[in-house]
């Protein structure tokens, strides 16, 4: 019998290629999206999109109006995506995140007799989150196995990061091996409502520029 | 000036002590209760009325279907809840509860400035939930603090753990010394939709027992 995986499934490049490697690994795969009324809520679409390709056993797409974050350019649509390269964390970055998706990921788990979470994190090509780095990843895993009745009775969580030391282009290349195709995921930040990207924010600017030095073609459709 | 806290209030005897030693210690107290679809959604309306007796700076509800924990009592309506002692964590328990709430508070508190949260846990008089014990709360601390912009920035966030030692019956008479109206609050997994508590299950036991133990009287409108 497979074993069950949860995957955290954003709609994004990296979240598709997760979950292809969850399936390659030979899991069952459940897929959760979290509709926090992100400004680039097309992500949910394409996330529909990847899990039906994918075969997934369930897609559970949890809502959490976070639109009071009104310090994040994701959740406050009154604040612009910065176009232009920047240093620091950018204003994109959404307070703890990553620690509500996971901790979602970890009841569904628990519910589900299931000890395997998947979250593409990455710590190369990426915004500079703190939420995407290793450390934050093994304290939650940590933290979850203090949490949870099924840790206490010796049902420890796992949470799996397959592509946090990938470069962007490794990303895509592993993706393409592994069947995703990348034109029905969505980075944007801006993305229009019929899925158009925007080319220019920094999500935008890390998978073309994984696009290119793979030397593949970019399937994205831009604005 | 004052420092602000985010107070987790369930509407509880436990969180309403814990906000009004949070009052006492002289925060500007910022309240979050979170609608998870629970089966006792009357603590939603007691936590309303514990705020407003406290003048909290803000109260925010936030809206969470965890419905689809099925193995839970408190959120699986077809579920009994227990009304006999017990051994083992029961099963009222909701998986991951706590890091759930405990994430979004983290997340209101670096949206505001604010780097202290108070929860009411205790792991005296308390029914076993692995999420009430102090190592849990030590870890996710250690947690938030790789996850976060401000941490990054040297900005520390504290968890507040006031009620974490003391007996029910010591909680009890904390808050009673600084104010606090407990026929505001309401323990009772399954509450009568007018605010009638049961009597009978292991919430309902450790809070009469506490009344019972500091010789005073019960205020609860049981059935």
């Amino acid at each position: 019998m497979s074993k069950k995986a949860i995957i955290l499934l954003s709609g994004g490049l990296d979240s598709a290629t997760t979950l292809a490697i969850a399936k390659k690994d030979n899991y069952d795969c459940y897929a959760l999206s979290v509709n926090y009324h992100q400004r680039h809520n097309y992500e949910l679409t394409a996330a529909k999109k990847i899990a039906k390709n994918f075969s997934v056993k369930d897609l559970k797409e949890v809502e959490i109006d976070l639109s009071w974050l009104n310090n994040s350019a994701l959740t406050n649509n009154s604040l612009s995506i910065p176009e232009n390269l920047s240093t620091g964390i950018p204003i994109t970055y959404v307070p703890a995140r990553n620690t509500i998706m996971m901790s979602l990921a970890m009841a569904w788990a628990e519910s589900i007799d299931c000890t395997d979470i998947f979250i593409g994190v990455n710590a190369v090509d990426y915004s500079g989150y703190p939420d995407c780095r290793e450390e934050y990843i093994r304290s939650f895993q940590k933290m979850a196995n203090l949490a949870t009745k099924k840790a206490v009775e010796g049902e420890l969580l796992k949470i799996h990061t397959p592509l946090i030391k990938l470069s962007k282009k490794e990303i895509i290349l592993k993706g393409i091996e592994l069947g995703v195709d990348y034109s029905f995921t969505i980075s944007c930040y801006q993305v229009s409502p019929d899925g158009l990207a925007c080319g220019k924010c920094d999500s935008c600017r890390l998978r073309k520029a994984g696009f290119e030095n793979a030397g593949l073609p970019d399937p994205t459709k831009y604005l």
